[in-house]
């Protein structure tokens, strides 16, 4: 059976991303100081030999039950659904071989012909909402999961249709102080939530929830 | 020497407090579901032992690393401070015996004198401000450490001073969707963190962090 699940990085007051992380400030990390934010935040993936390895920043990097715990999240995964805003940042930062490896569904107005990638990922642009996107995200995924990459907003749209099944955090010891929430704009579509799984290292709680 | 902490429970959503939850509404727990979210919240709490005890709800409860840490976060303790929301809720629910056992110091524009409780504590309305609210629990503290109890605000407020030593989360699985944020207003005055401690149980992910 199909599995949506999140699996994101998230600052402690709930962030996925600091103030001033957009793409018109993609060369000026200092801006609002969000590149070191950001990578505070995500420092404890990129010490992990299969994220070095799966974005070609070569080889070297811990192995354990973080680097297994990636690994399984690629593995798992037969389809991505991101946001736009999310893709345009990827665009212009992952290697010639972006790190999917499926076909990704992009929730976008912009009108747009697949766009093929070398190493197994097609983005698809999806202009009829999150629904249509699921649909086909599930038709390709022949029975793997399907992973909601993100950004906050795109998550929260199916969290607020019931459809996620597993939320992953990897939650960070950093504090953000504004930018985009992961948990907005809910009010009554509340999930149930159960703690499958916590993993703790030094750079993150790696918190693992199922959906009721 | 002495520790400045805070021990709380937080929604997974980042809430202290859910919507609803407020004075005029004790006796109304359906308002919104607010007592049925808090309690939820705080689950892990009503099961050990030492909080059953140290509210007189009466013998019985768990024993572990849960309780354990309860007990020393009490014994810890040689002051509290809270708001006056905090303490008008607590004002209408507590035991006589008071469970806090020390001096404890309310933030408020109330002018009212001590309000001494059997079992050790004594309730002080502190009219002029954090800073000398801390002061006052430093004094009386006797080397041991100062407890901010909360609420929200009032945990913001010394958090933005730069005085918190220890900061320790209950985090629940439990979404809010609104109510009273933990990390709030903090702008550029954050911290920096680092994970001391993790303990898992069903119920609640217990958070340690040191603020450097």
């Amino acid at each position: 059976m199909t599995k949506i699940f999140v699996n994101i990085g998230l600052s402690l007051d709930g962030y996925m991303a600091p103030e001033g992380m957009a793409i018109e400030n993609w060369n000026n990390p200092e801006y609002k100081n969000w590149g070191a934010k950001w990578g505070t935040m995500m420092s404890w993936i990129l010490k992990q030999q299969y994220f070095c390895e799966n974005l070609t920043f070569g080889l070297g990097g811990e192995t354990g039950p973080v680097n297994d715990m990636l690994r399984y999240t690629m593995e798992r995964s037969g389809a991505h659904i991101m946001g736009k805003r999310m893709f345009e940042q990827g665009e212009v930062s992952w290697p010639e071989e972006a790190p999917f490896h499926t076909p990704v569904y992009v929730l976008t107005h912009e009108k747009r012909e697949p766009w093929v990638r070398p190493g197994g990922t097609t983005f698809y642009f999806v202009n009829d909402g999150p629904a249509h996107a699921l649909e086909q995200a599930r038709e390709s995924a022949g029975g793997r999961d399907i992973r909601i990459s993100g950004g906050a907003d795109v998550i929260q749209q199916y969290l607020k249709m019931g459809v996620i099944d597993e939320l992953e955090i990897a939650l960070a010891p950093v504090l953000f102080g504004g930018g985009r929430r992961l948990f907005e704009n809910l009010h009554d579509t509340l999930p149930q939530l159960q703690i499958d799984k916590v993993i703790n290292t030094p750079d993150a709680t790696h918190l693992h929830y199922v959906l009721l």
